[in-house]
C-alpha cells in the first residue's frame, strides 16, 4: 500500500446476493479497504442492513442502482462483481480506465470461446479475456500479483483444483480423475427456489447436472496449466442439506505404489507457503472451515489408489474470501489481511 | 360402511400442496377409501407421482383440472378441499347434492362474519356456514358423526385447542391464557418462499404475526363452546427449522393450587377415549409424533401456575390425518381406520 | 402361510437400538406377524414404549433379558438379531432347533474366514456360515425362499450392491469401480457418541474409514457371485447431517460407448420384478425414500463413463425393512406384505 | 490500557468445552490480549487445535493441567473460568492476589446462600460472593468498570434479562412475567449426551426443566436490582434443533394501554449507548446474531399485552463474548474491542 493510511477504494457491483453479502462482511472490516458503493438494482435506496440484517448497526451504506456511466458511482480502485453470469461481460468494458476488476461470476474463467459458449450460452469475451488472470490464489500467485483483472474461481472449482493441483503439478497420476463433489444450499444463491425449499431440502441429498457442471472446463483448463491431464474429468455435483460448505472427494490412480504419509508430505510441501490451505489428518470437515477462508485437505492412499478430500466454505474461499485474497495480492498487501477468520467450535 | 367391500369414493380438490400430499399418502392406503380424482390445475395431466415423488410406483393417478360442472370429475361420496384460503368458499356450493365435504382451509371455521372478514379478507359463507361442523375430533365427536360438511381445524389451532380444552371444559383457569406456538417449515406450504429458503431457515428461529395470527379466532370460538374464556387469547407464532411439527406451550393460571399429578389425572380422564391424544410424562417432542396422527400432551404445575405442552405433526393431526379421522366418523368407520402410523425412532 | 390366520411368531434379540426400533415399527403392524418377545438387556422389565417413545399406546410389550436357555423366552418361528457385531455369533448356535434366523449384524455375511477376521476382529462362524444365505433380496430371491438362516446385508452394502449388480451381472464394465457413499447419522446407532453430537454434526460433512470400511468385502463377495469384478472396489464412506438415508454414487467405465437411455433400460429390465427398486429419472433423493423400503436408482452415461446413483433409508431397506422382506419370502408370503410405506412429501 | 503495546495477560481455566472454545476464538485475535495458558485436564499436553480443530494453524498453544499452586501456570492479569459448576468455587480463592477473575459458570451468580444451595446443590461462596459483580454488561456497566471479580450471566439469563430490564427499570409492568425460552444444542456443552444425539435431536423440539431452571433465581435477582418484580417469574426452557442461539419470548402485562411504537421507543432509549443491543423491527432471528456478540430485541404491544422477543448467540453474548466485553471494561478498553463480529448472511 505504500502508506498504511491509504485505503483501497472499492465498488461492489451486485451486493444483494450471497457473494455480495460476504464481500461486505469481509471488506467493511478490512483494515485497508473502503467500500465506496454497492449496487443492488432492486434494492436501490435501501439500507444494506435491511437486506443483510447481520449488518444492522454496522454500516450506513445504502444500495445504489447501476448507472449508464460507471464513473458516476464514485472513484474506486477496484470493482468487485457479484452479479449473475453474463452481466460482468457487459460491465467490465465500461469500467473507468485504471480501475481493476475482480469478477466472481463465470464470465471470464474460460479461455476457449467454444467451450465457454457451450457451458454458459453467452458470447465469449474475446480479446478482453486475455487481460484476465484466473484467481486460484495458491497456484497462481505470481500472475495475480500483477493482474489488472481477476476471474475468481467457482466454488466447486476451488475445492477441486486445490485438491488435485499437487497431483497434476507433480505428475503423480495416470488415467482418469473422478471427483464426487457436494455443496451446501447457499451455493444456489440468495433467491429462493424449488431446490432450496426448506421442508424438502432439510432431509435431502441428491445429485444434479451429472457430467455437465459448468465448473468442469475451468478445472480442466487450470489443471492443464499445471501439468498433464490424461482424460476428461469425471465430475459429479450433489446437494447437501447444510447452508454452507463444499466437500470434494477426488479419486486418482497413482503412477506407482505409495503411502498415505508420502503423499501427505508431498501435499504439505506443495502448500508450504499457503496460509489458507491446511493439510489435516483423517478427514477435513466442512464444520471446521465454515465462515473461514481455509481449504482443509487430507489424502489417503491404498496401493496405487489415492483419494483427496477437500473442504471449503463455498462463500468464502469459494467466492468472496478468495476474491479479497486476490485483491490483497494485487495491491501489495499481505495475502491474509482482513481474512483471518478462525471458524468456530461448534 | 355396511358392507366391508364398499369403499368411500373420494375426490380431492387441491392435491398438489402438502395437505393434498398427505391426504394421498393416507387415503391411497386406507382400507375403505378409493380416490376417484385429484385436482391440481397447474399439473393437470401429469402423474401424481411426478409431483409427489414418494408415491412413485404406488399410484397411477393423474392430476385433473377443476371443471365448471363438478359432476364431470366422477361420482364421489366426499370431497376433500386442500386449496388456498378462499377457493372452497366458491366450490362447496357447486358440489353435487349428497356429496359431503371436508375443508382443510380456513374458509368455514369462523361463525362470526365480522371476525372472519377481519382475519381472512374474504366474504363470509353466510347461511352455508351453518352446515359446517368444526372438526376438532376429540372434543366434537358427536357433531362430526352426523355432519354433512366439516371445517377441519388449523394446525396451530389443533395443537392449542387440544392442549387447552380440558382446562376450559373443566373450568379450571382464571385470567389470561398465553400460548407460545412454534411450527415447522412445511406449515408454509409447498411453494418456496423467502421464509423457507433453506440457507437461512436452517439456522433460524423467529416470531411472526405477533398477536394477529388467523388461528386465534378459531381457537377462541372453540374454547368458548366448551366453557368460559375470561380474556382474549395471547397467541404468538414462531418458526422452527424443522420440516414437520407444531409445539405449543400454553400458560394458564389455575383457580387454585394444584399439583402436576392431579392435573395430569384430569387430562388423562378428559382424553380417556381419545386414541390419538397421548398424555405423556416430561415433555412431548415433535420427534415422537412426526408423520403420525397423534397429539402428545404433558402438563406441569407450580402452585397456581400451569403449563401445557402439546405436540403434533402439522400435516397429519394438524391437517390431513384429522380430516380422514373425521371422514371415518362421518361414514361410520372406526375413528382410527387407516390412520395408525406409529412414527419412528429416530 | 397356508392359513391366513396363522401368524409368524417372532423373537427379537436386541430391540433397543435403531435396528430393533425399526423391526418393531414394522412387525407390530405386519398382518402376519406376532412379536412374542424382544430383548434389551439394559432395559429388561421396561415397557418398550419407554425407549421407543413413538410406540406409546401402540404396544404393551416389555423388554426381557436374554436367558441362558433360549427356549425360555417363548416359542418362536423366527429370531431377528439386532445386536452389536459378534453377539449373534454366540447366540445362533443356541437357538432351539427349527427356529429360523435373520441376523442384521455383520456376523454371517463373509464366507472367507480370513477376510472376516481381518475386518471384524472376531473368529469366523466356520461351518455354521454355510447355513446362511446373503439376504440382498432382489438378487438372491431364490436362495432366500428356502433359507434357514439369513445374513441381512449392511446398509452401505445394500445401496451399493443394488446399484452395481446390473452392471456386473450383465458384464457391462471394465476396470475399477469407485463408490462414494454417504450415510445419515442413524447409521451410527442409538448410542450417543462424539461423531453424533448434534452441535457439530448438524453443520458437518466428512469422510471416515477411507478404503477400509467393513462393508467392502461383503459387496465384493456379492458382486463376484453375479459376475466378474476386475479389481478391488474403491469404496469411501462419508457422514451426512441428516438422520436417515444412504446415497451411493457409483462410478464405472463401460465396456463400450452407450447412452443414458440404453443403460436405464437395462436397469429397468434387471429390476422388472423388484417392487422395492424404482428406476427414476434425474437423481434419486434420500428425501423420497426416507422411512420406506424402496431403493431409488438412476443412471447417467457420458461416452464410456457411467454413474449410478442409489438411495435408500439405511434403517429400512438398509436393515429392518429388508429383513422383513426376507422373512416374508422365507415364510411364503408376498414379498411386500407389511412393508408398503409410501414415504412422504415433504 | 495506558500503553497500546501492553497486553492483558490471560489464563483460561477450562478451555476444552464450548465456553473455552469461544474464549479462545475471541481472545487469540483480541488486539489487547495475550493468552498465557489454557487448562484442559484430560487433554493436558495436547495442542489446543487438536480439540478445537477450527484453530488449526492459528495457535501453538497446548493444554496444561491445573497445578496445586496456581502461580506455576504463569503470570496473568485475569483468569477466565469455563469449568463445570462448582469448580471455580474451589479455584478462585487460590488465585494469586491481584489477579482478577471472570467466571462463566453459575458459581457466583446468586447472592442468597439458600437459593444458591437449592438450585446448585453446592455450598455458597459466603463472603467471597461479595467481591463478585454480576456481569450483565448493559445494565451493570458502572459496577463492572471497577470490579475485581465478575460472575458472567447465564445464557438464558442474558437473553431474558436484556429483554425484560427496560420493562422493570421503567416500572412499566404489572402482574406476572412469563418467559418462553428456547436454546440450541450447544447449550448442553461439548460432551455428547442422549439429548444431543443427532439422529433424534435434528427433528426434535421439546421442553425441559419446567419451572425449575437454575437461571430463574439469577434473572429474578437481577430484575429486582432494577425495579419491582411483583411475582415469581414463570420461566420455561425448550430445546431447538440448531447448534447455536437462544430465543426468548417474554410476555408481560403493561400498567396501561400503549403501542408498539411507544414501547419500541422506550427500548431504544434504554439501550441508546449499548452497541451490542440492537432494537429491530418485526422479529429478531437467531440466524442474524449467530457467532456474534449482539442481542437483537423487538417488542410488540396489543392493548396492555406486550411481548418482547430477544435473540442471542448462547456461546457469545450468552457466554464468552460477554465475558470479554466485561474484561474490556475492567481493563479500561473500549467495550467492543475485539468483539465486532458481524454475523453472516446466510
Amino acid at each position: 500500500m505504500g502508506e498504511s493510511t491509504k485505503k483501497i477504494k472499492i465498488g461492489i457491483y451486485g451486493g444483494s446476493g450471497y457473494g455480495g453479502s460476504e464481500l461486505l462482511r469481509i471488506l467493511l472490516f478490512h483494515p485497508n479497504a473502503e467500500v465506496v458503493f454497492v449496487t443492488g438494482n432492486e434494492h436501490a435506496g435501501k439500507p444494506v442492513s435491511e437486506v443483510h440484517r447481520n449488518l444492522t448497526s454496522l454500516t450506513d451504506l445504502r444500495f445504489v442502482a447501476i448507472t449508464d456511466d460507471l464513473n458516476e458511482l464514485g472513484d474506486i480502485d477496484v470493482a468487485f462483481f457479484g452479479l449473475p453470469h453474463g452481466q460482468a461481460l457487459e460491465l467490465v468494458p465500461r469500467l473507468p480506465s485504471g480501475v481493476r476488476a475482480i469478477d466472481l461470476s463465470g464470465d471470464f474463467r474460460i479461455d476457449d470461446p467454444a467451450v465457454f459458449e457451450t457451458f454458459y450460452k453467452k458470447k465469449h469475451a474475446g480479446d478482453l479475456q486475455k487481460r484476465f488472470v484466473y484467481g486460484l490464489t495458491e497456484t497462481n500467485r505470481e500472475a495475480i500479483l500483477g493482474a489488472e483483472y481477476i476471474a475468481n474461481p467457482g466454488c466447486f472449482a476451488t475445492a477441486t483444483a486445490l485438491g488435485l493441483s499437487p497431483l497434476i503439478a507433480k505428475n503423480l497420476v495416470t488415467g482418469k480423475l473422478i471427483v464426487d463433489a457436494k455443496t451446501g444450499s447457499s451455493g444456489s444463491g440468495a433467491r429462493h427456489a424449488a431446490n432450496t425449499h426448506h421442508p424438502q431440502r432439510v432431509n435431502s441429498f441428491y445429485a444434479y447436472k451429472p457430467f455437465t457442471h459448468q465448473h468442469v472446463p475451468e478445472i480442466e483448463q487450470h489443471l492443464r496449466s499445471l501439468g498433464k491431464l490424461d482424460e476428461p474429468l469425471v465430475f459429479m455435483t450433489h446437494s447437501l442439506p447444510v447452508s454452507r460448505g463444499i466437500f470434494a472427494s477426488c479419486y486418482a490412480e497413482l503412477e506407482r505404489d505409495t503411502t498415505t504419509d508420502e503423499l501427505t508430505g508431498i501435499f504439505r510441501e506443495f502448500y508450504r507457503d499457503a496460509f489458507f490451505v491446511r493439510i489435516v489428518d483423517g478427514s477435513p470437515d466442512i464444520n471446521w472451515v465454515k465462515n473461514t477462508n481455509f481449504c482443509d485437505i487430507s489424502v489417503h492412499v491404498s496401493g496405487r489408489n489415492a483419494v483427496v478430500f477437500s473442504a471449503i466454505d463455498n462463500l468464502v474461499k469459494g467466492a468472496a474470501g478468495q476474491a479479497v485474497q486476490n485483491m490483497n495480492l494485487m495491491f501489495g498487501l499481505e495475502e491474509k489481511t482482513g481474512l483471518v477468520f478462525s471458524g468456530s467450535n461448534p
